[in-house]
């Protein structure tokens, strides 16, 4: 199984090595990204996306500040370097906690052997925590499964092999044979983009359509299970996710279809009792006005653009993350020394 | 109320004036179409698209056609007019039959005024329907309705005020408040490309979203009502229509919103039991792998593209054509006469 590594070490050391997300799906192309502001740039663009890969780029960049740098000039720049590379994304807390990981590594007598082997840690837990998403998730996933999945929650926005895609690469690694279907996920398309383009690469059939036509491929009776990321779970276990996926789960109820979160247990939000708690964030109209840079509603329309919105727990059948496969009623005691 | 006129006679009757549908929603243009091949490139471009209105068209080009040939090449002009212009759509059946009522009214002592008489009465008849839809449509929204739509059933697709649009025009132009939502609906964006354009012309405020926000719109209690067209209705008053329709339905079952469909009663089928019986146009992939004429997906991905779903009977509270609001059980029995 070849999946895609989305962030590491380039190969020198001295440099993150990114996939270009900016140029999929039509180009699989590499960066190093050399100095702070590259690594800024990448994140601020979206060459890298993804909460934890976010994370651990700016966690690298910050940790790379500090080479070549003598005395007492060097924990200077190592600040300037985590506030930069922190305001690229100022409301992705995972970026700021990952930068916060790095300082706080910074001592000893080389502190950027220390620096790095913390940047280093951080991208060896996420893929550690992809992997243990995935073992609990390919349970779900019998042989011969056609899974429906949306947006991207793959090896594309993590440092492993992804949320929700986990637990299909490693049903395919085991020999299942698995059939995703990728909803194109509008308005930035992370699924006919994203996900299809790393599932295709990894040599798992996928078929794209349009997010209103899930449900016909589930009257069709051709989706045996769905399974999705999450950008928030409330103590309920309600569930915040990329806007799209609540019809899906209500269609997904409707026919009988077990509907399945992937996230890791850094999501759960135990300060958080429901989702009607959690305030959604509204994107830029143009996102919905154009489509690949052309105009798709007239220039000055309302819109109305969540980026995401709440599915009930009671639609969902069960969570899987790294810790196992949680089914209602939900007890995550177990993640308030995370939170 | 200022309805778009989509289709209709050019100021010295003498071609076919249309709005340009395929420079919406950034330009208004007109054109006069005076040849058949104008016609026939027309309806094959979508520059006219909607059953009714391409209908209108077709009917006019054929009309048109005798017109300055003499004696006995008139006949096999016509002849010849009609099956060019059939041929820019050959499953839509409107064309066909509004092609056909032309033909069959080529006769008398003046052939093509006859043609020209039949023409004009199949525009008059499909505004008059889209009239009766409006005001039994309008029945049903009640001052400050905020009203759910999906693909574009309006004024665009006919010769008219529209069907699903229709009682949205009528309610407003009697002086109620109404706001619509329009979903964009993907693959081919009519949602915010024309029916969002001819709203903010009517001067009827709207909002445009992406199909898979809708869900979470009727969870903000933000909607009061939705109203869509049809393509075909089976006898149980199952609905065929634009992908996307049935999520929505299923949606608003949840929600305790009512789910309306407006459409011409010649969109009544009692010879088709149920929905299952309808067979579904797929279409080509490369409409969800591009948009804006951008690639959206990797360039040989598999793609499920149906162009409609079928909504059952059991989610859709009542049915609206030019003879009244059907509620379930349905007795479509009139319709017989049409079919």
């Amino acid at each position: 199984m070849d999946v895609i590594e989305t962030v590491r070490w380039s190969h020198d050391g001295a440099g993150v090595r990114i996939l270009d997300q900016r140029e999929l799906p039509l180009h699989e192309v590499y960066r190093d990204l050399r100095s702070v502001e590259e690594i800024y740039d990448a994140i601020l663009t979206l060459a890298v996306r993804g909460a934890p890969a976010i994370g651990i780029a700016g966690a690298m960049g910050v940790a790379l500040s500090a080479s070549g740098v003598d005395g007492n000039d060097r924990m200077q720049c190592v600040s300037a370097a985590a506030a930069r590379i922190r305001s690229a994304r100022p409301t992705a807390v995972n970026l700021g906690w990952a930068v916060d990981r790095v300082l706080a590594a910074a001592s000893g007598p080389d502190i950027s052997a220390s620096m790095i082997a913390e940047a280093t840690q951080i991208l060896e837990e996420d893929r550690a925590m992809c992997q243990a998403i995935g073992r609990h998730g390919a349970t779900l996933i019998p042989d011969g499964a056609r899974v429906l999945t949306h947006c991207n929650a793959g090896a594309l926005a993590t440092g492993g092999i992804g949320t929700a895609l986990a637990g299909i690469y490693v049903a395919a690694g085991s020999g299942k044979r698995v059939h995703v279907f990728a909803d194109e996920t509008r308005p930035l398309l992370q699924g006919s983009r994203l996900t299809a383009w790393e599932l295709q690469r990894a040599g798992i059939p996928v078929t794209v359509l349009v997010d209103g036509a899930a449900a016909s491929l589930m009257a069709r009776d051709q989706v045996d299970l769905c399974i999705v990321g999450a950008d928030r779970i409330a103590a309920n276990g309600d569930v915040a996710n990329k806007i799209g996926t609540y019809p899906l789960a209500i269609a997904a109820k409707r026919h009988g279809i077990p509907f399945y979160v992937a996230a890791p247990s850094s999501t759960f939000d135990p300060s958080t009792a429901a989702g009607a708690e959690i305030v959604i964030e509204q994107r830029s109209g143009d996102e919905v006005r154009r489509a690949s840079g052309g105009a798709t509603a007239p220039a000055a329309v309302d819109v109305y653009n969540p980026a995401f919105d709440v599915t009930p727990s009671e639609l969902i059948t069960a969570i899987v993350s790294d810790r196992g496969v949680h089914r209602p009623p939900y007890d995550f005691t177990f993640t308030a020394s995370d939170a």
